[in-house]
């Protein structure tokens, strides 16, 4: 078990000594060290946390980063890899003593290959990018975080991002095929690549949400798929949160996947009414947004079945988008839904849990009244087909006491997911966000287990250490509260 | 690096004393150690590795099971872990000095959650019995390794094993989320769950094929399918194998993913028809079964359109099961493909392998040439939707030389998947059979990443020591001849 790692400073001369042997490695305008520089840097899109690194570099070859590598090791100075810095949970919140690696100019689309139906890529071409290239073939890459225009590939294989087409497709991990890493040593490992399976322990698997603390992605190979022939969706209104859940459950349960399953509730829906006049029901409790896609005889004999199904719960209201118009019209409110919130509350802060669907209608109630307990508004706006909810916490920061109590809030809420047998993030990451949340969801014997493999890979824990796993001291610290599939605070929670 | 562990050989008095230490945790016959008890154990489906072990344990519960592995480290013997013993790898072949922990008694399916879509169950319960306790909601387990009405669950968790049908629906890793492992230190271990997504590393993913090597499987939950409303069945003749390779190309290019995608050869048509009288083409140089499976629509419009693709790409001949009867017939001939096979020549060897789709018939053609080099016959059936191939090589084991002969063919054909960028297994594991191959497939710096995960978990190496993973001194012996996309010792392969 290794502790929470904390290498020691370097001094002046040291630091210099360190920049002049990166920049010998590094293009010119590859290293950037002043403050002024640096800032861009200091966080990701979880701004709550902020840090300026000792430096920043901005290789733009294998061997450039190798070199990175090599140089920060011999140094015993910790290196955080960064993509965009679109990631919500600060797996990419800099070290003070700390390098960041940016994978910013590895930003080639490496092959297109129609045959195989996958891409080969650099880890920091962004997401849409991906989709872009492959469109001329009919082909596009299925994971869809709402930031895929920003968002980078690399960076959403750390992270094992999600989107609203997960529900079908499947997150990150079921769409990456192969890898190419850096280990802290420099040694480039070939995992996965264009066939069905690989021999050997699943590597593969592993690097994919591992928040750069095993290695650092230097190229990725995903699956494409053919683009759908048609996609349409419906909107329903209800006026019970529950008969929304129930009308989830039912629809899965009928063997209907969608391309999207996704809920709003009332305050959300307001906020992006208010926003984009989407046409939304303001006086629905609920509203669920359901989009089918395949070949057209398929999606005209679904869309008629979930219809009958949302009816037949109780929606007070269902249409379909007949235009594409339409479609992207229902859709605008949805993807402008964190943005709206935003423009009712100075401040928000988005969780990301994850719960199994039955549960939907209770946990989304406790979240109610654990927000009423806090005296803290909670918007609720998610992905309810995966059960991976998106609890938008408004307060304000400039009153005294209220970011805490939104990260308190916070912490319960997902604290309450693993209580019905969920888990602490759905699409997000650990990051720095969730470290405590972290020693409710595992067990000491699990994150021991963790850290063994951590120290597989990166025995000195020079990749982005402090992130992800917390140490069994910091769970005892806050105090350990191991609940899985036991304990009930709650007594109205069901025994599961 | 650890080197490759040959624990010391108990003495008698040793031995008698570790039975008495089991007997004492075991239900009755729960310990069998004489060679007539021992004798059934001696192998898995790989016949050619043959080993009695020390003893056999059948423990019922966790707490019996947990003994099993606090006497066995103690003691340093090694621990096997064994299903049903159907794997093709020899990944359950048993060490002389060493414990096989069989699962078998761990029968019990725990929950058929309908809701979510999930089974809990023990891991000696049968890959079919999964899907028979489903049936009556409707739904299914995908994965269908031909030997599914014996192979355990926690043997294909074990082997990441597949089936036909895992074009469309992935491989075992696919379709677990979730595991509870015993640790080499009898500390239980919970990985995923019924939810999307879990926090931390992978450890799901990286169980799921690691053969036994990581821990010892006590619970699995899969993912269950809604039953598709109808599946139907092509089967299209072609006079060139070079033509059906590049139909299956033109199908899967064409964004449709058939439930099931098979290619056989003149050789093994010939021997399945003879066999079950399915109506198969006996003068065809290739043929393939596609099967369509979802609603109906969906299916009446893929049918049209594979229809068309065939006979486009030289298809002579194409028939439609119109009938459930007729649907099987077309399968019979198929599934009873090895057994066929069998009754043509003494003994065979079943290769796998998988290679990407579009090198389809220039394999073919190697592993023709490759035969005659050799003077073996080889008959191809296998999954060509996914490129993994199954070739099966005739030989005799009674003609002296003649089983060397045909496991050095077999070690060329993997040889040559790797060096077209496939991998040396598809879904049989690497088990004792493909060490070597693994040596041509990964770096050194990739099987030393291998082996610290490996130590990460059991750094005693008491867990199935000695398979899926080559030591770098065994590699050194073979050659180690790692040629992944680089030379080319066959001028007539494209380079890629």
């Amino acid at each position: 078990m290794h502790a929470e790692v904390t290498p020691s400073t370097l001094d002046t001369e040291q630091r210099q000594r360190l920049f002049r042997e990166l920049q010998a490695e590094l293009p010119q305008e590859g290293l950037l060290h002043t403050t002024e520089e640096l800032r861009p840097y200091e966080c990701d899109a979880l701004p709550a946390y902020r840090r300026l690194p000792m430096a920043v570099a901005l290789p733009e070859t294998l061997e450039q980063a190798r070199a990175v590598l090599r140089i920060c090791r011999a140094a015993g100075v910790p290196v955080v890899a960064r993509g965009a810095g679109t990631g919500l949970s600060g797996g990419a919140l800099p070290l003070e003593n700390g390098v960041v690696l940016s994978l910013a100019r590895f930003n080639r689309i490496l092959e297109i290959d129609v045959d195989n139906r996958c891409a080969v890529v650099e880890p920091g071409v962004r997401n849409l990018a991906i989709t872009e290239a492959a469109a001329p073939h009919g082909l596009y890459y299925a994971p869809d975080p709402s930031s895929q225009i920003a968002c980078t590939i690399g960076g959403n294989v750390a992270e094992n991002s999600g989107g609203v087409h997960c529900l079908k497709y499947g997150l990150t991990v079921h769409n990456v095929i192969g890898l190419k890493i850096l280990t802290i040593d420099g040694e480039l490992v070939t995992l996965g690549g264009k066939t069905l399976d690989a021999p050997g322990y699943d590597l593969l698997a592993l690097m994919t949400g591992s928040e750069g603390m095993l290695g650092i992605i230097v190229e990725v190979t995903v699956r494409l798929l053919p683009r759908p022939e048609r996609a349409q969706v419906l909107m329903a209104s209800f006026d019970l949160v529950e008969d929304a859940g129930r009308a989830v459950t039912a629809i899965i349960g009928a063997g209907i996947i969608p391309g999207g399953l996704e809920m709003m509730d009332n305050p959300s829906i307001r906020a992006a009414e208010d926003f984009v006049h989407a046409g939304y029901p303001v006086d629905a409790a609920a509203m669920l947004l359901c989009e089918l896609d395949g070949s057209n005889a398929e999606v005209s004999e679904q869309i008629m079945k979930v219809r009958d199904l949302l009816l037949s719960h109780k929606a007070t209201d269902v249409s379909t988008a007949e235009t594409e118009e339409q479609r992207a019209r229902f859709w605008a409110g949805r993807k402008a839904a964190f943005p709206a919130v935003g423009r009712i509350s100075p401040d928000y802060y988005c969780m990301d849990g994850t719960i199994p669907r039955k549960h939907l209608a209770m946990v989304l109630n406790r979240i109610d009244e654990l927000g009423r307990e806090y005296g803290l508004r909670v918007a609720n706006v998610f992905h309810a087909g995966d059960g991976n909810l998106h609890p938008l916490i408004l307060f304000d920061a400039n009153v005294a006491g209220e970011l805490e109590k939104a990260e308190e809030l916070g912490g319960r809420i997902l604290e309450l997911c693993v209580e019905v047998g969920g888990t602490v993030t759905g699409e997000h990451g650990v990051g720095v966000e969730k470290l405590n949340q972290m020693c409710v969801q595992f067990s000491a014997e699990e994150l021991t287990q963790f850290h063994a493999i951590k120290a597989a890979f990166d025995p000195e824990s020079l990749l982005n250490p402090g992130k992800a796993v917390p140490t069994l001291h910091r769970c005892a610290e806050f105090g350990a509260m191991h609940v899985k599939n036991g304990q009930l605070p709650f007594p109205d929670l069901p025994r599961f």
